[in-house]
């Protein structure tokens, strides 16, 4: 699995919802689907007249996350660009990959569609059908990954409350304990219950 | 159709994707389960470690969409506002009617999960499936509904130039002409065609 596998898996899910921030710092959600993946790259649409074209001119900020029909959920938090280069040849492209577009904005109408292409950001798999949970974090375009969750120090003393407490079945014991991130949900219970503070949040 | 029918749809999506801000006032995005709906608020819930927990306290503004199988979307923006009355109780009455969530969280680590409501906010649902589309926005606990769209005003010379352009058809003649709310796509070709700027963006 790698960065460009979980935009390939954006783009079979196709309906995927993307977070924007509005001009009054709110979010705003819609369902918009994937239209192309290119080598390293994410391309979607939208027409001029929404206020979701406005929002990604004033802040280029946008979230984006999915789910597969077995719980697999792909995530990408990036940048979006207005794709300059040919509009119209990229709607055409869009159009040709994706006819049922055809039904909506019919004939010349789907110029009022502009492109628009993500191509860096920070992507995540997070699988929730599996026992223990699966997750996996990658780079797009060289952008910075963002920690999460949680880790522990060399304050550990051993006691393995931690492991006890997780619900995962994911911290192993060692000097210190650890706990294996890929399986890891996040809840803090480990972070909550140890006796010496040994466990930190992580980013 | 109402509010109230809109939490059930998102209730029966049950996965649906939730939208924060986090503390760089960039949007943040994830899959959470609509746990219960009662009657006008929608109930979930995350674990005190998540960082979307952080962000739910930090900025209680969230927007949440979700998709049925036959392409309706259904949409909610509100306020978050943690259950402080005996939250253990609601965490039981959740994993009761949500008896999945025991394979994540067993035993007593439910616990390590807070309850959120949201009860006040906007509500739409928009309809793809359907020719012409169908949308239709509801206030939940009075909060006010942002206008989207366009409206055709007294300056229409009646043309009939945004008719023609509309790909969902839903321009009628009348003086001056109409725009069928409940039809509109917010693609403003109406707006971008129309001779004498007689449309105007609402809200």
């Amino acid at each position: 699995m790698n960065a460009q596998d979980c935009l390939q898996t954006l783009r079979e899910i196709k309906d995927v919802s993307f977070a924007t921030v509005d001009q009054e710092g709110h979010p705003q959600i819609r369902i918009i689907d994937v239209m192309l993946v290119g080598e390293g790259a994410l391309y979607f649409c939208t027409s001029r007249g929404k206020d979701f074209h406005a929002q990604l001119l004033r802040d280029p900020h946008v979230a984006i996350v999915g789910m597969t029909r077995d719980f697999k959920m792909a995530r990408l938090a990036g940048e979006v660009r207005f794709v300059t280069n040919d509009p119209h040849a990229w709607i055409d492209r869009i159009f040709e990959q994706n006819p049922s577009m055809d039904d909506v904005y019919p004939g010349q109408s789907r110029y009022v569609l502009d492109p628009f292409v993500i191509d860096n950001g920070c992507v995540e798999l997070f699988d929730l059908g599996v026992s223990p949970i699966y997750r996996q974090t990658f780079s797009l375009g060289g952008a910075p990954t963002h920690l999460q969750g949680f880790q522990i120090t060399d304050a550990c003393i051993g006691c393995g409350t931690c492991a006890r407490n997780c619900p995962q079945q994911c911290i192993t014991p060692g000097k210190p304990f650890a706990i294996a991130q890929e399986h890891c949900l996040h809840c803090g219970l480990c972070y909550e219950n140890c006796p010496v503070q040994a466990i930190v949040k992580r980013g």
